[in-house]
């Protein structure tokens, strides 16, 4: 398994790598960077830092006495380790007063979760729902709500908030912050990055972004295989979402269709799919699917029950399949082959080093992920599927937020001067 | 069309981005910025440099004299913008002594293609051969002699070749420098880039890829579409390759099966391919399959034709379509619907701003192209492939070769210290 790059721990924005940058984008950089590097290595001296980053120790005492004024790192002892000289203070990350906002919008549930700049976890909360009969102004109302209350959980502590980053089931441009086809919630060119940072309040930075690449966000930088250069993420409910990290980097694609993959047609005179088009994967594995096959006798009726959850749903997959009945058996059987096609597909394309299942997959795993691992390894060019495992999500239901407050978190790492000074410090020189 | 972001440019290093780097690493570092500051934005004094780059000036100083005794950059003519003060001289990327190597093997020619650090063009070659008749000491040898042709050729200019890239059909695993699996050249697990370092001389670093990966490269840098952040490249022959261009940056993953894409299965019961699946994407529009399905009365013949190019068959398919034969027109109307689904498939994952279609395909762009674009479009999410241009490749044979020259090439930029002092100066202290 290969192991993230360097560069997996934030995109560098290497402002001077292949373009003229100004003075200002520079310190910018230069402040973002020693920012990182407290991340990753944990408390230095400004000596220590000036060796890492190549920078002289006058820019670094003054970069740190910038991110000290905005409560971005502070002293903390002194270097035991030093023996020569007088001992050298040591600065580490700190941040506990700026807080992330993480949201999901889902069709049954609305989620927040709170972070500090450091990733430190402050609040957590999901609030059941039925989104599709909600009109968008109910649901923003909820979202407001939500944040209000997660932020004002972290107390007195809190100075600032970086900004609030939205997960949604649906096809995202992220840098127009529109949501382009949301099919679960009905959605079509809503412009919800506006629209809710408008009721959050103007001065924050609201992002949207699709649900499954929010989530595999948090499986690379918090998951159980954190780490890995190449994750492919898919999730399965009433549709199939997937995200992509490749080199540790997301990929959204032009316009934000970048692991829209349940709409790979793996058989062109299949079943119709929501979409219009025919034999999308989603048609073979995602819950509907699996409903109308493994408890033909009570399809219809689970499809249309509200009240349960696809968790809940597919829990009554797994019962009978637990009892041994044949036709669950059977069902999640092809469920896994399907699942080990579609990812050999994929495996042809990206190369993953792991597949992270998770929606519906988890709850049915002994029967499908054996089946989809065989598939996997048997379809694929010499064999080399088998290099690449197939496993579980950890994270469960709050992944998508949690990969939200960790892309808003981001933006102060990308430009640490988004945090305000902090009221008692005047503005270095 | 989505534009490439700054580190499209060439992959940023970060030494110190996210974990502590040492002297050497950083100046290493700050000498490939200055160079490639100097390739993209042209001639620039020192005080430039320095305020481009955020570096102090005496550190610019002593990174353009290092770059200088390594003829990498030269002083020219003086800044006549320049209106207070003496005028300053402006420094240019030089590289005209420094050559790179690109090679490429394939089935039916060898092609050799040198450019210097700057890129331009010193020599090129293409050399007929069945390379499946040979064997790899005399692949390797006629490779040894078109490249020290090549190098000869730039004449007494020459002082150092910073490095030769090599394509092959085939899954190459970069890293190790080691040719997993190439078919058609019949070749497994075939340490390529060792063998042919050690015939080329010990001092000369080799690196091996996939020829679709480098023909990428080189449409993504030099092609008419160059520079869009996503591009995906086709190109069909015997078997289909694809090489996948994201954010900027090519796609390899874990280990080397990026962009496989001839091996997604589109129909499970499909055709036996060459690789013991079923149903592969290259048994429905791979050079064999146009011709059974388009010339079924000459289709054997050729296929075992090993004096005629995969072109050539190809224009016999092209000239029975131009004179309105029938059962070619309904092949390749075929070839183009199922070019559309990949192309479809392949949009839900990556979303591409361009496809280029290579190799046999701009032969018979007219009857595949239009009938490809518009199944692309018809089967993607709200018909959102309508924003992926299908379009072909104006490269051709060359563009392996030539994106292997880019990348041997990058290595200077990446680490400017590879290339040795000038016999005539003292290494700078």
């Amino acid at each position: 398994m290969s192991t993230a790059t360097p560069a997996a721990a934030g995109t560098p924005v290497s402002v001077a790598r292949s373009q003229p940058a100004d003075h200002a984008a520079v310190r910018r950089h230069n402040l973002g960077l020693v920012l990182r590097l407290l991340r990753s290595g944990g408390p230095r001296s400004r000596a220590g830092i000036a060796v890492a980053t190549g920078l002289n120790k006058a820019t670094v005492s003054s970069l740190v006495a910038e991110l000290e004024s905005r409560g971005l790192v502070r002293d903390v002892g002194t270097d035991r380790e030093r023996r020569l000289g007088r001992p050298a203070t040591l600065v580490e990350l700190d941040g506990r007063g700026v807080l992330a906002i993480g949201l999901e919008v889902n069709v049954d549930f609305l989620s927040v979760l709170v972070t500090d700049v450091a990733g430190r976890e402050v609040h957590s909360r999901t609030r059941p729902i039925d989104a599709r009969h909600h009109s968008l102004d109910a649901i923003v109302a909820l979202l407001v709500e939500l944040s209000e209350e997660g932020v004002s959980i972290a107390g007195p502590t809190r100075r600032a908030v970086t900004g609030c980053t939205v997960a949604v089931p649906g096809v995202v441009d992220v840098d127009a912050g529109v949501v382009r086809i949301a099919p679960n919630l009905g959605w079509h060119d809503v412009p919800f990055a506006a629209v809710l940072g408008a009721a959050l309040g103007a001065e924050l930075a609201v992002t949207v972004d699709n649900e499954a690449n929010l989530a595999a966000l948090a499986e690379h930088r918090v998951g159980q295989h954190a780490g890995v250069a190449n994750l492919l993420y898919v999730i399965g409910e009433v549709g199939l979402g997937g995200g992509i990290v490749v080199d540790g980097h997301l990929v959204r694609g032009a316009s934000g269709f970048g692991g829209e993959i349940g709409h790979m047609t793996m058989e062109r005179d299949g079943l119709r799919c929501n979409c219009g088009s025919r034999g999308c994967w989603e048609t073979l594995v995602a819950l509907p699917a699996v409903l109308r096959a493994a408890v033909p006798d009570r399809a219809d009726e689970l499809a249309a029950d509200e009240n349960l959850s696809p968790e809940d749903k597919i829990r009554i997959v797994a019962e009978r399949a637990s009892s041994g009945d044949a036709v669950a058996l059977a069902a999640l059987r092809d469920v896994g082959e399907w699942l080990g096609v579609g990812l050999a597909n994929l495996f042809h394309v990206l190369n993953p080093d792991i597949v992270v299942l998770a929606g519906i997959y988890p709850v049915v795993a002994e029967w499908v992920v054996p089946v989809a691992t065989e598939v996997l390894a048997e379809q694929t060019l010499g064999h080399a599927g088998r290099s690449c495992p197939v496993v579980v999500s950890s994270l469960g239901f709050s992944a998508a937020a949690r990969g939200g407050a960790i892309h808003a978190a981001e933006r102060v790492f990308d430009d640490p001067l988004c945090v305000p000074v902090l009221s008692d410090q005047k503005e270095p020189s």
